[in-house]
This record gives C-alpha cells, structure tokens and sequence, in this order.
C-alpha cells in the first residue's frame, strides 16, 4: 500500500472519532508493516484514553517492529493523561513515521525531531491538506484562533429556497441527505437555532441513526434570541442539554460556547444572516435539492450585502453527490 | 484502445460540431485499425457536407480493413444530400461496427441490419447514455417531439440570487464560466430573453471568443414579451439575426421556433418563471458562484409552486466545476 492510500485510511479512521476526542484532537493512525501491508489501524479515545498511536501499534503487536507508522498528525512529545507517542513509536522499533500535519501546539510538538534522533526516517505533510481542512479543521481553527469552528448548514432548491411560499419544507432534500446532517450533528458539540426556527419548526434537533433512535453522543442544542420559547418546545425535551442564550449577537453567542471546538448553524434566515453579516462562519454546507419552489422564502435574507462589489466571496472546497443531492462545501475565500 | 475510451474520443468529434448540423444530428466517428490504434477520426459536416464516418474512413485511408468502426449513432442506410454511410463502411472493408445509440429516424435506420447481413459485426449501446444525454440531447429530443429543446441557463450565488440589492450583477460568475456559457450559445440556435433584460441589462447575446472575438457561428437572438425595446437595444445590432415575438406565452414564442432544435432560455427571472411554469424547459443550467448575495432579486420568482408538494422535480444530470464555479446540470426526474 502506497503512502496516500495508508494516509486515507488513517483519515478514514480520524472522521469515525471526530466529535468524540475534544479537546484532543481526532487523530488516525495506521501501521504498515515491513512489506507495506496495513498490521494496525487506530483513532484517538475520549479524553483519558489512549492517542491513535498507540491503539494502532497495539493492534499490529510484533508487525510494527521494522514498519511504518502513518499518521495524520504529528505524534505528540507530551505526558499528558497518556505517555508520549514518540515512546510508543520507538519502543515498537517502527523504522519510519509518516505524518500529514505537524503539530502547532507548543506543549505536543518535538514529536518529529525526537523521532529523527533516535534514528527513524520522517516524512512530514503527506496529505497535509486533505487532513488540515478535513478531521483536524475545526481542533487547528479553535488553536489558532482560539475561538470555535463554526459551520453554517442549510438545506435548499436550487433556486435558492429554503421552503414553499406556504411556508411547507418537509423535505427539502433527500432521506441521504437528512442522514449525512445527522451524522455530522453526531460530530458537532453544539447545535445553534433561532427562537424564530423553534416557533415554526419545533425541532428537537437531536443526532439520530438511520433507524431513528438517538446517536451514542448528542450535541448541546443552543437556543439564541430575544424572544421566550415555550417550555413544551422539543429542544427542551431530555434527549441532551439545552442552552438558551438570551441575545441576538453571534459575538456573544460564541462567547458562550468558547469551550467548544465544533459548533454547527442551523438557524433559519434571520440567524444565519446575522452569522454572515458578522463574519463569524468558517465553513458552509449547502444541501441542495434538484427541485425548484421559488417564492418569497429564501434560505438566508441579508448579508449585509448591497451591491455586487460587496459580494462575501467564498471558494468551493468540496462539491460531492449526496444520495440524489447534491452538497456544496464553501470555506472563507 | 478499449472501445469505451473510443466512444468517448467519438463523443469530443461529436461535441465539436454540436450545433452546426442540424437538421442532421451531431455525430462523431473513430475509426481503429487492426490493432486497436486511432486511425482517423471524423464529425458531422454542415447538412450537405459528409457524415462523421465517412470523414473518418477517408482519413483513416487503408488501415480501416479488418478495423473497427466506432460511431455515437447507428450509420445511415440512407441516400439523402450524401449516400449511405453503410456502403462507405462495407466499401473500407471494416470487420466490425459499434455505436452508442439507435437512428431512431424511420428514414435513415436500418444501417445495423443491412451491416450485420454483409458480415460485419455489430454492437449496439456502447455509451449509450452518455451520447443519448449528451451530444444527440437536442437532436433525439426534436425528432421525439417535433418541438426544440430548451435548455434555461441561469448564473446565480450559493443563496439563488441572480444580482445585489442594487440591482449590480457583473459580475457573479468568473471569466471561465463566461466562456463557458458563450461556447453553449455558439452551439445553440437561438437564445431567448425577455424584453425585461433588454431593458435593465441590454445585452448583446452573441456567442464570443475568449479574445472577444465574435465566433464563427452565431445563434439567432429572440426577444420576446409586449414592450417596445429601443431602436437603439444592442440586441438589435448587426452581429446576428433578431427575432422579436410580441408575446408572453412560451408555447408560441417555441411555435415560432419549431424549426429550430437546440435553443437557450437566458431571460430574467419573469421569463423563466414563465417558461417553468408552462413545463417547456428541458434542461437547467445553474452556474453557482462561490458567493453570498443576500437581498430581493433571485434569479426566478415564480414557478407555479406553493405548496412543497407541488415542488418542480429535476434530477441532477451532471455537476462539474468550471473555474472557481459549479456548473449544476439537470433534467426533469
């Protein structure tokens, strides 16, 4: 197995924890033993448990004497909760480690230059950025910037609207498409509406398997704006925490939610135009339907846009088939 | 060369002519020789010229005996302007003949049989899908329903907007987009707009060359509603043909196109609303740029739909990135 492929399934095993690990990061590491063939596959714990690492060395046990660790992040140089992976790297005598993104926290770096000392062969950003902008994205945004990663998730015809001109929505987009949201709920550690979503939609915006009953882990729902909600509203049903913040600025809304490291939008116009008018969105996933409504209900209202040279430009980063949807990734251009 | 990656070479001769032969259909031929190697290659002349076979064989010279014939439709067996591209094929001394899809034009079929009895062998479907949606889209739909294709092409942003509050719209779409749209107008026949976009954008409508040279071939420009557009409109300049039709009903602006096969619907969004709702469009095109708008103009108002029941259905037919844009593809479901 070639070193891009290995590094996918190291991602492959990073985007089934991402979620889980924070604040860690979703990690994915997979041991090729001396003839390149895969001994181990692992991905981070919760918090306490052991890094990617060392569950993939494990799994691999005497095969990763002479191998190759492949990994998407630089293995930490760190006594945290667990001993360092470098250790566990060199005491399973790999000959050489494989990593996409070198590690920017100051307390975990050094894993590379230890591992070169001690006479493994590094090689560093092997799909550096299929992994920076997909299971590391949001834990280096909330790094750098300190600051959760927020995504704004809208479901929409292709004519833009985001429901019938009698205000009828259900469904927009498709049951593959409704799956891949809830997946990526189950992902997400924090939900955001508007009170406006919870007068007319009442949801109870919880993560749910294909068969419908509830995902292991469920995102906090946070509730923001002015208005009260009714105590009946589902959000407040027990299926997970809820938060209600009593505010209508984005600002104050992340403030409140800056432990967090992946916050999802999924509010109607009015909140996600103030989330775009404030510039607080990093990513966008648009679910577009092949349908078309027209009318006078658009997904999002003002951005604070007015005239074409103030257009907010973005770029596509991914453009991929959602059962007979399609989704369109956007990140800040 | 495996026959589908011939087809698809068939497929890029065929694209090239698109637009240019009818009413004869847009056809590509390959011509491989006894090992498998290209030949020579061939597209449908302008109607009088020779067929795309024919081409083929000429270039291909004597390496076609005991070669294969690879065409996107199934060669004629008819004397038209030109003679049958059967006796062309039989006279090379081809062994065997594959093509995409059946003539499905009482007149010209039965090249296949006529093949089959002088002992070539025949295969039938190759890529079928591919050239029936793709280059011979326009061609089968017109000899189905003896009506054009419509295709309605709309530029938009991720949120359906086709301008800014302001009314500013150029431009949403890049430069590679642009070119896109202008090589499908050069291939279309006639473009159709309201005289609504006369009047707000008065737009020239010819298809150009990325220097901004005019192409070879331009489509007839049809402006269509009750206003009176000025002496003065570009529209009615001397780079082409103009047609004005004083009317707002659809089916007879398409009454007064019946001869033509492949036309463009590039109208605001009153005329494409008009067009959907009367269920004349065949085919949409959305160039989607990576951008938010905001605000009150959507690239279409109206279709008809008020209840999310009734939503218009499509299918994706194609999605594929032009530049730093999406062009979304679809066709009714």
């Amino acid at each position: 197995m070639n070193l891009d492929a290995a590094m996918q399934a190291a991602i492959e095993q990073a985007e089934q924890v991402k979620g889980r690990t924070y604040p860690n990061p979703p990690v994915g590491a997979v041991i090729l033993d001396r003839d390149g063939q895969i001994a181990g596959v692992g991905a981070t714990s919760p918090a306490g448990g052991p890094h990617a690492e060392v569950l993939a060395l494990r799994r691999a046990g005497t095969r990763a004497a002479g191998g190759t660790a492949v990994v998407t992040l630089e293995p930490c140089n760190h006594t945290g909760r667990t001993p360092p992976c470098v250790d566990a790297l060199l005491a399973a005598g790999v000959a050489a480690v494989v990593f996409a993104v070198s590690d920017p926290n100051p307390l975990a770096a050094g894993g590379a230059a230890r591992l070169a000392e001690a006479g493994v062969e590094v090689q560093a950003g092997v799909l550096a950025g299929a992994v920076a902008g997909g299971p590391l994205r949001e834990w280096l945004h909330k790094l750098r910037t300190g600051t959760p990663h927020v995504t704004w998730k809208f479901a929409t015809s292709v004519d833009g609207r985001s429901a019938a001109a009698d205000g009828t929505s259900q469904w927009i987009t498709s049951e593959a498409a409704r799956a891949d949201v809830h997946r990526r709920r189950a992902a997400a550690e924090a939900i955001i509406v508007g009170t406006g979503t919870v007068f007319v939609d009442d949801p109870v915006l919880t993560a749910r398997l294909p068969d419908g009953a509830l995902a292991e882990k469920q995102p906090l729902r946070v509730v923001v704006g002015e208005r009260e909600i009714s105590p009946d509203a589902r959000v407040l049903n027990d299926d997970s925490r809820t938060m209600v913040i009593r505010t209508r600025d984005p600002h104050e809304v992340l403030r409140a939610l800056s432990d967090r490291t992946d916050v999802l939008v999924e509010g109607g116009p009015t909140l996600a135009g103030a989330f775009l008018r404030a510039g607080v969105i990093d990513r966008i996933l648009a679910y577009v339907a092949p349908i078309l409504l027209g009318g006078p209900i658009t997904a999002v209202d003002d951005v604070g846009v007015l005239s074409i040279a103030q257009a907010q430009r973005w770029q596509f980063d991914g453009v991929q088939a959602v059962g007979p949807d399609v989704l369109l990734s956007l990140v800040p251009a």
